[in-house]
């Protein structure tokens, strides 16, 4: 993750903004001196967010030290340390319910993620996110879903073109409308076309698509399907169109991960890990 | 819900950005014709996020309409059409994404809210929340909690004084932090003192608390310990001392909702709806 | 003071840019040099601001030193040193009229307050401030008045309700008013009533309120009231009606207040600190 | 003054974000029903800041209509209705308290400003204002000034260039300092000196100011000094110095105006009407 | 374009305040009446920006009213009048310049590419822009470039990975650094490598880039190497490497564009219409 | 230039988030090792950007150090070494293109300016810019053509009045409009008026202007009425009016420059360095 941008800045001072409000009314009571912490998990789980936690306490005050006894990806055990604070009292208090909401978020993600990512081991199929993300935490979740050992689709409307019914049908086909997106995207823009049904997914090769999400489609009419769109995009020899081709499969059942792997397919994408899993537990304890 | 707050209009226009970035590579190269649209509920469920959506779409496209066919808070079934939408199509689409993510996640946790205060139906008790939200939504998130029937605990740091085992520490002890916080935070703000046995809970009506919050503490304890609490509370005849004592219960698991209202608390708080609760599916169908 | 919310950051930076503008012409035109510098107060008062000006001249130039020789809240006489300062010449030049302008500004509410807050003292009245406050201003402000004595009233009009005339007229009553609050605000907000007569004091007693702000009411009609609601409050045995209830007094002419401190209330609140005082004049003497 | 800066926009919006914070908890509990209001003065004055109410209004709801009964700079009389204000009645309770804190404020200083103005009636002197103003609000508090019928001084540090004892002590003395902001300020800059005797303000005219601000130099030395000065700027030949110099009377006693105005100077330069005013009383009443 | 987005509505204001600053002093003395005006092409080229004009005075103004007689990526001649605008005299006035000094140079760039892009006319070779482009206005100067018939390369670091010499030499060679980019990337990114030899070139391949930017190779070496890259990426098998790949020319002269262009390379990458442009003059008429 | 002001600190973040986006997706794959660069003249010039360079890394990641070997407006050779660069290896790599995109751009304006400076090289007549600079970049580019040897016009719409024909229409005549604006504007401002007739001219003496900007008058007509109006302003007794005028010409073809410099006007003013001049080319180099 890059968290060297001045937009993630802006976003940490927000979230502490939310808490502190006009000001903390209970730690700024206290005494001002240093004290120690540190975060224990709860539950076991795949950890996210350890540098996050270090950046939004330096937000609020320089002075307060982090240590990370994990790396962001790694497994942890219930009971296991995570890592180690230290710093003024009234800073580690007044910042550690929002370091917490975000790293067990985070971690509940990839703990979701990394659960369904050992469905597919072995079958060299990966595991793609969605845009399904809760509103204004959409890099840190597709980073979470990343530590989880899944692979990111695009981050936004700005970097990749999806195609779906209603653009298709508004742009007057497949042809004309990857057509319409092309000339005007940025030429490193993969255009990817939605399609519901085989004879559209062929369409979308000929118009020249760079991946086709297969959405919906049942196993066994995929497991026929795939070989045949890899052979057509293969033998098309116009240059404008595009030979190496991304199948992907949506609309899956978690449960059937391993029977649509079978299929033949590049990926398998599910907004499951993000807006379907639960919060881990971490605790902060003060020594 | 206060949508009127020009600190609201600039999260909507954040979350705007964070999906459409440099641009919409796809929606902007279809024609800009106007087009209807609604939302289906695709399972059951309790609604929030009505006036969010609407909002948020005007931010988009000044010209976009919507039309609210239900209220935040009420319940919807499967199948049931929530709204309806016209405007031009780019915009609809642009904006389609980042307004289901919000209702499908606001929705999501007045939904879980609302299971969880059925089981407090004729008790006389209330479900309260914690600041345990996702960072960057912690009004609205308090917002579909409350849609789903609890009631918000305090917003943030600065609207009541909370003193937990590190603020009691550090200020040395209950009486002497409380009278700390008293003399700092504004007069309308109560003071609330979190204790883990009965002997603190005396501890912190005699320091004037104005809540306590009983954590971890067993239901037998407590259905002595709660009437206790109160004759100590309306005894006091210090001015400066609350008489008027709430008492909240957490660390609750929610599969003993019933047992712990049993025991006379005003409140039984608990971040599970908005840390473990699941998105509730809609879908936006073009007409 | 909270001074650690980056929200406190952003107005400090909108204070520097007001003043510097595109860049201030005269002080970028003398040379570099590192120089040190005092404030010395011009007549006697009590002091608010320390910290702030600190940070203030460290956001303009991370090398600029401030040492404090006095604490806010404390009172100076006149020809007092109250802070030395050094760092380069440019920056101590260009942030002097910003940093001034806040401490002459807030120093002379806490004055104001603090000649105020004399008169009541022995009397175990507290002197309460208002939502007059200066557009931006509105913490520090309510700051200066904790310095110089008193005690702050809501913050905002999210952190407590008001119910003044207005509300209860457009609310269908007092009762009906604070029963529609209660329901939608957070459990830890106190509500308050404004009443201008005994009746309806009463009245928001019986409704539940745990403030009653009597407005311009005469000296001996409190007399007689205080007593008699505080035992009406207390007398109420139902659990949702408050019986600890915080009696305030307002639209005392600050002449008065002696006078009115005798009727038994907690509170007399004035705006007259923060909207008729005038600024405490400093001056920054280089050496 | 000009509204139409998207930067004031902002100020407004932060202004309303700072009292509704999280929501106002009581106006949003109550129907939303239209209703009107109108403004009445409780004391006489000069009113200042009728298109900011107007505007912060429409911020917070683009429903509300205001209708302004007096253009600012007009004086009024206690009791005298200064606007009116119709629509959604928890819009016009929520936005009450602001925008009344602005006018009142700027109204308190265009008054206060306008009673020395009167003293200066006849005698062709000007009264200037200074950078002394409250922190956020300098150029609404120059508006208001200039509503009194004061002249404004310049905005801020970078739209004219004043050189002070330490900006001529560190610059290696007036001629030195003249010449280098002389050779990087923008050409229509002009530069001003301030000097404490006849001695440097010769000197500065020789180095080509464009005004001399003659700070504490009494009326009879004025008196003497004035003309002198004007001779001798006429005099100079360069091309490069001004001939045509402003000067500007400070550190004047209010009650002293009209000898200081006989001595001939152009301006006379106060912050008395910024930092030492009142706020006037205004009223909203509810129809 | 994508005009919709919140961010461009900030830069607007932005732009707009950075003119107008503390508020314009001349246009605000003159009389509010309402007037039209036209823009004059002083000089022939194409135009770009019309939607942004609109827009920019619309955020100074409501109730000024565009109406363009060119489309953006139109060709005009010196004396055509581009679009007509009518709103009050001030706000036509305060904004002439901003929306001018935006439209010219923006047009600049459009004419300056649309002669380069002539230049290939017929090659089937299309030009690209870089991201040599000035601070703050990327996306809108990429925006021109497209309007003058270009084709854009990434936007930005985030949209498409560009392996360069440095990279390749700390990421330990071509093969692991593209490896470690691919890893951790979203799936629709292009990963385009950088390089300065044939071997290189061929390196990258293997490696499975999607993309080679071919910098400072003489065009007969070119003509050799470009049917053996393709070649080479057609006969690769693996499913993970690129078979189709794209061939990009950069560091050439704008001179020998047609030489390049017949050695069969996709595309040529230049940043000259963007760094070497001049503006293209528009005249504001006021009738 | 004034590098301190917090706005420039803003520009500086917005300007890394454009090119950065959600991640630099390349350099955040490499090691995180220190390394150093250096900047490299491709061409000669005149230098012009170098603390904004520092400032920018620094924004970044604070751990950049940078050197500059060059400062600001010096000239330097092809070939020629401008500024060191150390810090880890991601961070130079992400920073470089915005860095390089600034200083290339601001040299480009000083080394355009520098030229036609030399051209009035000997003759008194300075070189003026004027309020035609990229939306964004207006005090970074005035402060580029400064380097370049030039005097800055004003900065923007808030600190000088220009009175041009529109504002002189509108606002009834030359007289009526300078009063206008002497009676609202800051007694600092300059007010210019633009003509285009010596009648004019003479007129705008007469108001009292402080400077007249003579437009596309011819040189020979220009000889005849420069010392006619010098003399006229000189030989104004009244006080409020002007003696000292800069005569300023404009519309002049850079060709021109020196006849223009001998009619005997203060200033000639051009727009040409701005938006005619090219990027000078600089290249960052790795040890």
């Amino acid at each position: 993750m890059d968290l060297r941008t001045p937009a993630l800045n802006n976003l940490l001072d927000e979230w502490l903004n939310e808490d502190l409000g006009r000001g903390d009314l209970t730690s700024t009571s206290i005494p001002n001196h240093n004290c120690s912490a540190y975060w224990l998990a709860k539950q076991k789980g795949v950890f996210c967010g350890g540098a996050l936690v270090e950046r939004l306490f330096k937000r609020l005050d320089q002075s307060v030290e982090t240590t990370l006894l994990i790396t962001d990806g790694s497994s942890f055990d219930a009971g296991q340390c995570l890592l180690k604070i230290k710093g003024p009292a009234p800073s580690l208090l007044s910042g550690e319910r929002t370091a917490l909401n975000l790293a067990m978020h985070l971690s509940g993600i990839a703990t979701a993620t990394a659960a369904l990512v050992d469905d597919l081991n072995g079958t060299g199929v990966r595991l793609a996110d969605t845009r399904k993300t809760t509103p204004g935490l959409r890099t840190l979740e597709k980073y979470a879903f990343r530590c989880g050992g899944g692979v990111n689709h695009r981050l936004g409307l700005d970097d990749a073109a999806m195609l779906k019914e209603n653009h298709l049908a508004w742009g007057n086909g497949i042809s004309n409308t990857v057509e319409a997106v092309r000339s005007t995207a940025p030429w490193p823009s993969r255009i990817i076309v939605e399609v519901e049904t085989p004879k559209q997914a062929e369409e979308a090769i000929h118009a020249g698509a760079d991946g086709i999400l297969l959405d919906e489609i049942a196993p066994d009419v995929l497991q026929e399907l795939v070989p045949k769109l890899r052979h057509l995009a293969s033998t098309k020899s116009d240059h404008k169109r595009s030979r190496q081709i991304v199948l992907e499969a949506s609309g899956v059942d978690p449960m059937n991960l391993k029977i649509y792997a079978a299929t033949g397919v590049d990926l398998i994408s599910t907004s499951a890990p993000i807006t379907q899993s639960k919060w881990i537990d971490f605790s902060m304890r003060f020594e």
